[in-house]
C-alpha cells in the first residue's frame, strides 16, 4: 500500500478524553475514528488489524472443531422472554420495533438464537457435542463508553456455543476453549490470567475470566502468591475472628446522642474499631423486592456477590430516599431485623462477640448484639468484597493484592439455564427427550487489540506484536536529487510484494524524513526499512526494528530473507 | 468435512412459502435458516459460500484501487436528517434510542456515515478521488420478505463510496465500478443487464442497475431489439399521435349519463378507444401536497416517474377518500384543472386532438378538450409506464419486450446530494472550499447467491458455479463390508486436503447410496466422486460432474491432477 494514498494518515490532534495509550495512538495513527460515543469507525489500517485477530481466532476455533456459522443480529424479544434474559440484561440490551409491531433486540450477546436455531433440527445424542461459532456486530448500550476500543456500545465479537449430551461432555470442550483462548492469547503476546467468575446475565453454573493485567483497566483482580486470583465479584479472603475470647453479653436498647450518624461518628463515640459495628447496605431487585445487606463495620458488599446469595431476578439498584420511606425508615437509620424486605448476612457476621448497632433510632441504638442469637438474615453467604491485603481464602496465609485488568475472554458453563427455560432437547439413547448441556465462549477482537496496544507501546507510538501487525514492513522513501533512488524503492516496493511480504511504502516526495519516522513509530510496524541516497551509497536499506533503537545495513539482495525470517521466528 | 459431523445437514420439509428455488434448495440443502419472518441465519454451508462471494468481491474492489473499512452499524438520526435522507427511506429504515434518548438508525445504506468520517480529516484536491468500500449488516424493513435470500430485511452488502473533484472524476471510478460489477458477475456466471434507472431514496443524478433475468424477479425490465434496456422507472417508449389530422373543436360540456363512470363506460358510451380520453391518478407526498398525474386513457402511471418529474419529497402514496374530500371531490371526478393540487402531465397529452374527460360531474363532462389551449399542467414529461409492445424510445422502431428480473447491483452517481447537504468540502487548489462530487455502488451477498441459485439448478438441486462452491468435491463412500474401502476413503480424503483441494466427506456408514446421491445433488458440488468397493475394483474412484449425468472411472492417482485442471479451467 503506497502511503500516499491511504485513506486515514496519522493525525496530530486528538480528543482529550484519549487518556489511555490505545484510545489515543488508534486515533492518532489512522487506525479508528469515533462517529458517536462508544461507536467507532475502522479505518484501511485499523480494519487489517482486526480481521488478523479474526482469521487467528477462526484457526484457533477451527482446530478445535468448532464450525462457524451467523445468525441475524435483530432477535426475536419472546426468545429472550422464553429464556427469561431479557430482564437479567436490563437497560443495556437495546430494543425496538419493527412497521409490523414485532419487537427486536439487538443481539448482545447470542445463546437464545443458538437454541432457536439447534432446536430446528431435533438431534439425536448421535449428532453431540455441537460446537459452533460466529463473528458477528454485538450492541451494548453501556452506561459509560470509554477508552474507545476498550469499551464500545458496537463491537464484533467471537461468540461460540457448545451443546452436550450432560456436564462431562461440556468439562471437555470447556478445556478445549480453555486452551485455545491460551493460544489466542499467546499469538497476540498477551499474559493473561485465568479467574473463576460470576456468571451475570448470562447465566448458568461457573464461568472463567482471562484477564490482562494494565493500569487501564476497569476490572479488579485480586491475587496471592499461592497462584489464586479471581475477579471481585467472587474473590474469597478469610474474615478474621475480631474478639474470639469475649464472651456474650445481654443485648441491650442504649440512649446514643444526636449526632453519632456514619461509622466514623460511631468508633469516636465508642472508641472501638470498625470491625466491632453492624453496617446496612440497602438494594432493589427489578421486581421492587429490598434487599438488605448485612455486614461488618470495616468491609463493603459487593453487589454481584449480594446478588448471587440471594438469587436476584435483575440488576440490583440502590434503594433510593422513596423506598426507605415505604420501609417506615431511612438513610442510617435501617435496621438489622424487622423490616419488610429480604436480609441477607455476610460471613462476617460470625466473626464478632457483641456487635454494636443494628436498631438505631434517633438517639438510641442497640448493642451486644450477637449473630444467631439475637437476629438471623434469610440468606447467609460471601457478600463482602475483597480487600488488598485480606487474607487469601485459598492458602489461608497470603495477602491479596488488588490488580488492575480488562477482561479479554470469557468462557461459560450454562448448564440448563437456557435448555430447560427454552424446552430445547435431543433425543438419547433410549429415545427419550433430554435437554441439552451447555457452554458459550466469548473474545471482542476490538478490545482484543486495545490490550495489545496497553501492553505494546511506548511513548511515540505502537509497537504491534508480528501476528496482527497491519503490514509486515513500514518502507520509507527519502526523496532524492537523484531520481534512481525513487526508482529503487519502488523496485523494493515491487520485490518485497513478490515475495508476499506486506509493505507500506511512504512514497510521499514532499515529507521530511523526521516526520515519516515519527509517523512510522506512530503506527508501529515491526520492522522499518529506509531507503535513501546514503543508505544506497552505503550498499542498501537501513533496517530497524520497532522495538529497538540500532540500525543496521541490510543489502537488497538480503532483504526479503531477512524479513521473512524475523517473521517466521 | 466430515459430513457426519456437520452442523445443518439436508433435510426433507420445507417451509410451503418456499416457492421459488433458491428458497427451497438453500433451506433443504442446509445452507440457511429463517429465524424469523426475513432474517436468515447462514449455518456452515452457506457461510462458506457467502465468504467466497465475499472475498471474490473484495479482490475485484482492490482491483480497481478501493479501500476497505467500516463504519458502525448505528447511525446517529441527525446525520440522516442533515442529508435528508430520512423522510425519503420512509419507514423501511429502523429507528430506535439508547438509554439516554439518542436516535440512531439502523444503517440501510451509508453515504452519509461516509461523509462524516470523511469530513474528519479535511482533506485537499490532492488525496482525492477516494474510493472506499465495506463489507457490512444492512436493515430494511421491507413491507414484504420473499424468497429467502432474494428479499431479505437484514443483508450483508458490498458497499463503496467514492468522493471526487468533479464529475469528470467521478465517472473515471464509476466505469472502474461498472467493469468490476461485470467481472463478478462474470464469475458467479450470471448474465447481466445493464440498465439506467431511477437513483430512488439514494437521490443524486443517475444511476445503473445491474440486472439478473430470471421468473422469480420482482422487477421488470423492458428491453428492445436494439439494445436498449431500461427498467419500468426510466423506460422510454414512443407515444403514438391517435388522431394527428383532426382539427381541434371548441371545448364543451355536454351531458353524460349516470351511468358512464369507468373508462370501460366511456368507451361504450363515446364509442371511441381509450386513447380519446383524459384520466387522472392522485397521490399525496409525504408534506401532504396533492400530486394529479394527468394522461392518456389507455396508459398507466408509473410511481417513480411522476416522483422524479414533481420532484417529490418522500415516497408517495395513493390519495384516499378523505384528501379527495378536501380538494372538494371525490373518486372519478377529479378534474384535469383547478384543484388545489399540482398537476404533471405526461407527454401523452400531446397526442390526441380533442379529448374527451377531464371535468366530470354528476351527468356531465367536458369534451374536444385540447393540451396547451383548454389547461396545462405544472410539471410536464414522462410519467407512464412502458407497456410490452410499446415502441422503443431510443431506435424509435422495435417493440418493448417486458423481462421479469432481479436486481443484483447497482451504480450511482450521486452528484453533490450529500456534500451540499452535509457541508462536506476539499481544499482546491486555490485553497477554497469545494463541495465533493460523490458515487456510491452496492452489491448484496445473500442476493447474488440466490440469483446464482435461480439461475444454476436442476429439479434436484443446486449447480454451482466452480467460483463460489462450498466445497470443491462431495467425496462419496459407500459402506462395504471390506474394511480396507473406508481406509482407502479416509487416503483420498487426506490427500486430496493436502492438494489444497477442499472436500465435503460424506463419511455417514448407515446411509443409502441413493439418499447419499441424492443429497449430493441437492447441496450442489461441481465434483461428485464415489469411492465403493465396486470402484476400486474397477481400479479407481468413480467421477461425475453435478451437470452431467456421465460418470467416469479415475485412478487415484490421477484424482488431484484431474479435479485441479477442472478448477483451473
Amino acid at each position: 500500500m503506497r502511503y500516499s494514498k491511504l485513506f486515514g494518515k496519522v493525525s496530530k490532534t486528538v480528543s482529550k478524553q484519549a487518556i489511555v495509550a490505545s484510545h489515543r495512538f488508534l486515533v492518532q495513527g489512522g487506525f479508528i475514528r469515533r462517529i458517536s460515543s462508544g461507536r467507532y469507525a475502522f479505518l484501511p489500517l485499523g480494519l487489517r488489524v482486526r480481521r488478523k485477530v479474526e482469521n487467528m481466532i477462526r484457526q484457533e476455533m477451527v482446530k478445535i472443531g468448532a464450525q462457524e456459522l451467523v445468525v441475524p443480529t435483530l432477535h426475536p424479544i419472546e426468545l429472550w422472554q422464553q429464556a427469561n434474559r431479557d430482564q437479567k440484561f436490563g437497560p443495556s440490551m437495546m430494543r425496538l420495533k419493527d412497521r409490523r409491531g414485532a419487537e427486536f433486540t439487538l443481539g448482545a450477546t447470542a445463546e437464545v438464537m443458538m437454541v432457536e436455531l439447534v432446536k430446528q433440527f431435533n438431534l439425536s445424542y448421535k449428532d453431540l457435542p455441537i460446537n459452533i461459532f460466529q463473528f458477528s456486530q454485538k450492541f451494548r448500550d453501556e452506561v459509560r463508553a470509554s477508552g474507545a476500543l476498550l469499551r464500545t456500545r458496537e463491537f464484533i465479537m467471537k461468540d461460540g456455543y457448545s451443546f452436550h449430551v450432560d456436564e462431562d461432555s461440556l468439562k471437555q470442550t470447556y478445556q478445549l476453549y480453555w486452551q485455545a483462548y491460551l493460544n489466542i492469547a499467546k499469538q497476540l503476546d498477551l499474559e493473561v490470567t485465568v479467574v473463576e467468575s460470576d456468571n451475570g446475565a448470562i447465566g448458568g453454573m461457573i464461568s472463567h475470566e482471562f484477564m490482562v493485567e494494565t493500569d487501564v483497566g476497569e476490572d479488579v483482580l485480586a491475587k496471592c502468591d499461592c497462584g489464586y486470583s479471581a475477579n471481585l465479584e467472587t474473590a474469597k479472603f478469610v474474615r478474621k475472628q475480631v474478639n474470639p475470647d469475649e464472651k456474650p453479653k445481654k443485648m441491650e436498647i442504649v440512649s446514643q446522642p444526636e449526632w453519632v450518624m456514619t461509622m466514623e461518628d460511631n468508633v469516636k463515640h465508642y472508641g472501638k474499631s470498625k470491625d466491632h459495628f453492624l453496617k446496612n447496605v440497602v438494594y432493589k431487585d427489578i421486581d421492587g423486592t429490598i434487599i438488605i445487606g448485612v455486614i461488618r463495620g470495616d468491609l463493603s458488599v459487593n453487589k454481584t456477590k449480594l446478588a448471587n446469595v440471594y438469587g436476584a431476578k435483575g440488576e440490583l439498584e440502590p434503594a433510593t430516599d422513596e423506598d426507605l420511606a415505604k420501609l417506615g425508615t431511612k438513610f442510617g437509620w435501617v435496621h438489622c431485623w424487622g423490616h419488610k424486605a429480604v436480609y441477607v448476612g455476610d460471613l462476617s457476621l460470625k466473626t464478632v462477640v457483641n456487635f454494636i448497632g443494628g436498631q438505631k433510632e434517633k438517639d438510641t441504638d442497640s448493642i451486644n448484639v450477637n449473630y444467631g442469637r439475637d437476629f438471623e438474615c434469610d440468606f447467609f453467604g460471601d457478600i463482602a468484597e475483597a480487600e488488598a491485603g485480606a487474607i487469601c481464602g485459598q492458602c489461608n496465609k497470603g495477602k491479596l493484592r488488588l490488580v488492575k485488568c480488562v477482561e479479554f475472554g470469557n468462557i461459560f458453563n450454562i448448564g440448563y439455564t437456557y435448555s430447560q427455560a427454552m424446552d430445547a432437547n435431543f433425543i438419547d439413547q433410549d429415545n427419550h427427550q433430554q435437554k441439552f448441556y451447555m457452554g458459550s465462549y466469548g473474545i471482542g477482537l476490538g478490545r482484543a487489540m486495545a490490550c495489545v496496544i496497553e501492553t505494546h507501546h511506548d511513548d511515540k507510538g505502537i509497537i504491534w506484536p508480528k501476528s496482527i501487525t497491519p503490514y509486515h514492513v513500514h518502507l520509507v522513501y527519502l526523496n532524492s536529487s537523484d531520481p534512481t533512488v525513487l526508482g529503487k524503492a519502488e523496485q523494493v516496493y515491487q520485490d518485497l510484494q513478490k515475495a508476499d511480504i506486506e509493505v507500506l511504502f511512504d512514497d510521499r516526495p514532499d515529507v521530511s524524513a523526521g516526520s515519516k519516522f515519527a509517523d512510522a513509530d506512530l503506527i508501529g510496524i515491526p520492522v522499518r526499512l529506509l531507503i535513501s541516497q546514503r543508505s544506497l551509497d552505503k550498499g542498501g536499506l537501513e533496517l530497524k526494528y520497532r522495538h529497538s533503537s540500532e540500525s543496521e545495513l541490510i543489502p537488497i539482495s538480503d532483504l526479503s530473507k531477512v524479513i521473512l525470517d524475523f517473521y517466521k521466528k
